[in-house]
């Protein structure tokens, strides 16, 4: 097969297209903005919901769901909300069509129009702490902890295939709690989560941190993030956890009798992930032949391809075949065996290869011969030997190698990328070429502005763990606290 | 605790209401028509999600996610699909709001008109069949086996929780198929599918059968169903599998190169169940005290409630609670152990009997002193003295039988409110006490449409099984091939 990706060094945003719809993750549909999540790709979420739901879980959250459709009149309740959120939204105003008067398709029938319009959701705090006002009396009913796996809308002008798109699949938690002190543990404890979830399983190493009042949710006190560095220097947002402090308690009208029977209002957080996360797997670790995926998160860890001459060798080769399926799945791996005779073993390797198949397995009459296995992995593209004994322990074990040696590449690759710079002039012409840069930063919103303006690039977070001391702004010479994180980001 | 629900025989209706919202499955929400699925709820209905995905996995269909917007115009491309759903539905006309002039919360910003309107998907035959189009060039890209976990939108007019409303949540299958006999083979599998998972997972038997041309889907050549029986003698449609022929590839223009080099349309189907399944699940088995769940679809299996008078009795009793618990857990139970001193044990009997938990343990000081365990059964309200020799198997036994009893019992029911009529003037008085009716019918949509206009029942399906000798319409008096089931339905 010829190779079917533009180069990421050619065209990186190219490179990105082609691998997303050539690896059959997902393709814009006929719908502006919205994508067609394809069953490869679909699979990739599933794991990611499979393994994300069962955290929440056990941290003691529970999944429910709330209308897709929000009044309008929810969103101007809390006043920085409406401006973060409402503008750029689908707006449902009718309830029927008719049969159009010349016969030729529908049209919006007038007399069915909404008395008051309803925005399709773009976040839910409105709807849902509308609902907790009923559900929410006393501190015995607190904390409630619940999440949503769902769709949202939001009206993006530019959009790109899981990155951003009109419509996407998120979970969102919405949490609420008796005191400031345990909303903010909740806040950091899911914060936490989505970090060892991106490192351990999407193996995408993650800076943890506060955003800038500037980059915060549209009606959080404070949002958390955790920001990853793609292959071209550009910060992705993987995950971000609010605390909501009182402010839609307040806009909903959400009161509690606390332990001291005084009324309160409720304390409140929130936290989500999304399909971009698949982009962001995508962007962290694929290469100029295709995806690459980490063991953990691959909807297909061991492919086996038969190799043969004749009927004679086919038979006595897909038997062993079958035999090392069955065998790798006795350890719960997810294995495919393509014994499809419409396709040559050479293209099957670079379809697998293209799909990012962490593991896989060629076996020839040759290697029934000589008892041996040949094994190729995905992120070195190496070949071995392996012998036939304690066989899945083997592939078990390289797994988890390969596992920690994506981490590891991405690791070092965001070492290499990322720059402590104090000179403002450097900075300007250093950030063309990607990457991330500590600078130091006087803490107001027109130096931001005028980075962003002037180089693009934006606040990614204020780390959690730094071990800087005091300096001056990169802009301004005034005094700062502790170096940020500069970049241009997705 | 009181009596919290209405009875039954009171006033059906607003016993399923109280049911519904007292045991904490689902509320209506501040949007008309929609609900809130409460977490108890949509544990169920994960219950559904992860079984029926099982299954649909092990026959070889693969998840996908399709916009929820669709063009209006799609809709008018299948002449009888147009009609039955292109009318009561959700249309989005704008894409943005702004600032009210008066400074009061936002509007609709008029010069963001869409330039062709987008409906919320009542169903997504439209929009997969336009994709399709793209993924079928020859016979080697079928079958396409995809289904779709996803919200839905048809504006419906009179509302009730889980069993019509105006968002549900459901599961829609989309096949693509080379021959007329495959697609019809697949329709058969998965409405089999379904009545396999009603009967041995929900405990509900069914009957399975075909529907009358004026009460299939809007779009397909055939529509299979599962009916089932409520416990007031309506009829529940319970899944519903199509056989589509080649209408939406007509539609689409979908053809591919067959074995033969011939260019041909792709043969359909389609197949759903909703959160409907939760109305049909509470309104089969349920009684005045409330929900009865069959074991394999309960959320929690088995509640354990500590019984103690001091702190001593308490400690001894709860580490009694914790062994049996992770004795339960180890043959891989949910369990609940309430150990909340907010509540006294009555009060958590009763609760735990309004939500179903098919078995309920009570350790007191007395039983350990006995070496017994006291168990109630929830289907039977029966409580009984176990020992605690072979204690996890007993239990796991008694789930069968409850299991068991359950769909028994229904299926009994059932059988005691299915009658053969051949009198159409007894048949007028007979409905309203609800039941199934066997009735010879003339075939014609004509008859079909004076009963329902004169008695409100429908043909709910043309059954599959039936041992019936050909007959006389019950109202016309002319020949008929077989006797076919009328109710009231939901």
């Amino acid at each position: 097969m010829a190779k079917v990706l533009t180069s990421k060094e050619e065209n990186y945003s190219q490179w990105y297209n082609d691998l997303v719809t050539k690896a059959d993750l997902a393709e814009n549909s006929s719908v502006r903005g919205c994508m067609v999540i394809k069953p490869y790709g679909y699979a990739i979420w599933e794991k990611i919901q499979n393994i994300l739901d069962t955290m929440f879980k056990k941290t003691g959250h529970s999944n429910a769901y709330f209308p897709l459709l929000i009044p309008k009149s929810f969103f101007s309740k809390e006043a920085s909300h409406v401006e973060g959120f409402a503008k750029e939204c689908a707006i449902v105003t009718h309830y029927r069509l008719k049969n159009s008067p010349d016969g030729k398709g529908v049209i919006v029938d007038e007399t069915a129009k909404l008395e008051e319009e309803l925005i399709i959701r773009p976040t839910s705090e409105t709807i849902i702490w509308s609902t907790y006002k009923n559900w929410i009396q006393s501190y015995r009913d607190l904390p409630l902890l619940i999440n949503q796996w769902a769709n949202i809308v939001r009206w993006e002008m530019r959009t790109r295939l899981f990155l951003r798109t009109s419509e996407f699949l998120w979970q969102e938690g919405h949490t609420a709690h008796a005191t400031k002190e345990e909303a903010i543990e909740e806040t950091n404890k899911m914060l936490n989560i989505y970090a060892e979830f991106a490192e351990k399983t999407l193996g995408i190493p993650v800076i943890i941190g506060k955003k800038s009042d500037s980059e915060k949710f549209a009606g959080a006190i404070d949002t958390y993030c955790i920001e990853a560095m793609m292959l071209d220097g550009k910060a992705l947002q993987a995950g971000t956890s609010h605390f909501l402090g009182q402010n839609f308690a307040k806009a909903f009208d959400v009161k509690f009798t606390n332990k001291e029977g005084k009324l309160d209002y409720v304390w409140a957080t929130s936290w989500g992930v999304s399909t971009r996360l698949i982009g962001a797997l995508i962007m962290a670790h694929s290469d100029n032949n295709g995806l690459v995926l980490p063991p953990k998160i691959a909807p297909i860890q061991v492919v086996i391809i038969p190799i043969y001459k004749n009927e004679q060798e086919h038979s006595i080769v897909l038997n062993k075949c079958k035999e090392i399926k069955e065998k790798l799945e006795n350890v719960a791996l997810t294995v495919k065996l393509d014994d499809r005779d419409t396709q040559k073993p050479g293209w099957k390797f670079a379809e697998y290869e293209l799909k990012g198949i962490p593991i896989r397995i060629a076996v020839g009459p040759k290697d029934i011969e000589n008892g041996t296995i040949e094994i190729a992995r995905r992120d070195t593209l190496e070949k071995k030997l392996i012998p036939n004994d304690n066989f899945s322990e083997n592939v078990l074990k390289l797994l988890d190698d390969i596992q920690q040696n994506i981490y590891n590449k991405a690791l070092k690759f965001r070492e290499q990328h990322t720059y402590k710079i104090d000179n403002y002039t450097e900075f300007k012409t250093a950030i063309e070429n990607g990457g991330f840069f500590e600078a130091f930063w006087d803490g107001t919103p027109e130096t931001e502005a005028k980075i962003k303006d002037e180089t693009k690039a934006t606040i990614r977070c204020i780390p959690q763990y730094s071990n800087d001391k005091e300096g001056f702004c990169m802009v301004t010479g005034k005094p700062s606290k502790k170096r940020v994180i500069f970049a241009r980001a997705y």
